[in-house]
């Protein structure tokens, strides 16, 4: 069987490694040259919405997936009109705009930070009004790893914050005091089966995750059993079938709705090694039809992300209990490199572990 | 890095999924078309002694390896003019050659069974003079699988022993009246650092392994130990780098050699799930100067080959704990298509998991 994905970075790359040996291959659609998953598949180098290159890319393909949510929705709908496409593109156009998964998240019960949708300049006045400071301001698609972002602490903010990001469709937020980031990981088949990961603490600087810790500490089984109702409730309005990320705010013993990537996430790169079986496993199980494996847990385990630069190989791998990823990419300030996963029994090994590698960084 | 791969099985292809991550690409020497490592690295597709293709294939090369121990050694040295080969080609010529392995094991104080060379029909004679009955008369060389070899119970047999495989070097062996069959699977780094993984009880039928127990029930201390010991002693005099398998015979709670593989092997597949670090990690990371991973386990595991039909995939993923690996190999009588490990927290649990494996084969 080959599988399309839509999309050639890091992401691409571990589904490919992770598809491998379940006798699964993987054509890529990707435009840029040279991508992570070079050399893991066939690569059609064209761009997301080149009406040939999709139709070609198409071709013979059991079904297809993405591993980037910015997949044009229309592509999708293309891929969709002649072959299996997952998850469904209402997923992926739902997961492009803060907007749409926001009023999914609040039609389905699940709470969000208090939010408006601002269209203008007046708009962002009346939405000012409404939600106070401070607030975030940010653009309703295309953003990420922080980007397309701006914090409005005070109304003297206003003015640079439109300048820098207005002029297309954008979304305030409310600014919440939360504790902190957390995500959950899940999965769902073609008939409906879900399995869930232990929620999982990520640390982000400047935007960009930095550090995921798994099991989130201190999670008691009613906020785990909060964020996999939350979880199931959107892959079933959705009806989704894949892996998808909710990532989350803790505040005062609740869990919120941030936002979601209809796709393997970031915060779930330590089930390679943490998991019984990986999300990019379960993934591929998930489209093609396969049953879902467990998400256990094999002991603990935490994340680093090498971001811009990659230490020395050597130095990472003498860490017991490391595992080294890397993606291929040349280096560049604030690009996602690589990762680290430490794993252990128990906690304390595992913060040892995840500080000797911060060290290193 | 870009290291090179003679042999283009499943042992390459799995050397090439635990190479990926670590940022290293592989280029494999195998002659046949459509092999397991296709669309996982290049493929250069000619004889293992043709020199213009053995230059080719080193050109640009970091480093050559093999994932084949019947590599002419001839190719290894051509290859070893010119760029660092791991294993050392002396190591492929010694484990090519059952008498030469079993001089080295006796020379090495590692206890064998009884054997003698075994050059012509006369030879033969005054070998069985020797040794007595029962006795197996093998191939010196090229014999795998069980093929190459001879069960002589009654002087009877000899004649269409000898008529079946003799004309070539062989040799006779006394028949060992062992308890079971065991492998140790170890490393060597370039520094002469080593790792051991734990020992595993292996079970063939037809001459062909079909299950693998890791750990093998029921080691005590001292025989791991004695088992690291005789791997230690080979390593070392064989300047040996990378990953080699010892396959062993227990008898009268002594471990004897009985041959050994100087690459990865059938019998650590379960690494892969079962250990921090797989067999493959390791070899690469040997090969390549890098720091050895701790070969600890992961709970415990069982391995079961998929030979000559695969079972409904979908079958074997909906066993809780069960790993598939397929290698993209046609389907045929005798043939290794795959394997699946099963991993989990005791014993008892691996047991029932491999019993619902052994029931789909």
């Amino acid at each position: 069987m080959t599988i399309g994905v839509v999309g050639g970075g890091q992401l691409g790359r571990m589904i490919a490694l992770a598809a491998a040996p379940l006798g699964i291959r993987c054509r890529f659609l990707e435009p840029g040259a040279g991508p992570p998953v070079a050399g893991l598949g066939e690569h059609i180098a064209a761009p997301y919405d080149e009406k040939d290159a999709l139709d070609r890319f198409a071709e013979g393909l059991a079904l297809v997936t993405y591993e980037f949510e910015n997949v044009p929705v229309a592509s999708a709908e293309r891929l969709a009109a002649r072959l299996a496409v997952y998850p469904p593109p209402r997923a992926l156009q739902t997961a492009q705009d803060r907007l749409l998964e926001k009023d999914l998240a609040r039609r389905l019960g699940i709470p969000t930070p208090p939010h408006r949708a601002v269209d203008d300049r007046v708009g962002l006045d009346a939405a000012l009004a409404e939600i106070g400071l401070p607030a975030v301001l940010k653009t309703r698609r295309l953003g990420y790893d922080g980007k397309g972002q701006a914090v409005l602490r005070a109304p003297g903010d206003v003015e640079a914050a439109w300048a820098a990001i207005g002029g297309v469709p954008l979304i305030l937020e409310g600014f919440v005091g939360f504790e902190r980031e957390l995500s959950v990981l899940s999965a769902r088949g073609r008939g409906g089966e879900t399995a869930f990961y232990p929620l999982v603490e990520n640390r982000h600087r400047e935007g960009i995750l930095r550090v995921s810790r798994a099991p989130a500490p201190g999670v008691t089984p009613a906020l785990q059993a909060e964020a996999e109702a939350y979880a199931r409730a959107v892959m079933t309005e959705l009806d989704y079938v894949g892996v998808v990320a909710l990532e989350l705010f803790e505040a005062g013993g609740r869990l919120l709705f941030n936002e979601m990537a209809p796709r393997v996430h970031n915060s779930g790169h330590w089930t390679i090694e943490g998991a019984e079986t990986s999300q990019f496993e379960n993934h591929v199980r998930a489209v093609a039809g396969l049953p879902l494996g467990t998400t256990a847990m094999r002991g603990q385990a935490a994340m680093a992300n090498l971001i811009g630069t990659v230490p020395d190989p050597a130095r990472v791998l003498a860490i017991p209990g490391a595992h080294l990823h890397l993606y291929g990419k040349a280096p560049r300030p604030g690009r996602k490199l690589g990762h680290v996963t430490v794993r252990g029994e128990d906690a304390a090994g595992v913060q040892g572990r995840l500080d000797q590698v911060l060290r290193l960084l």
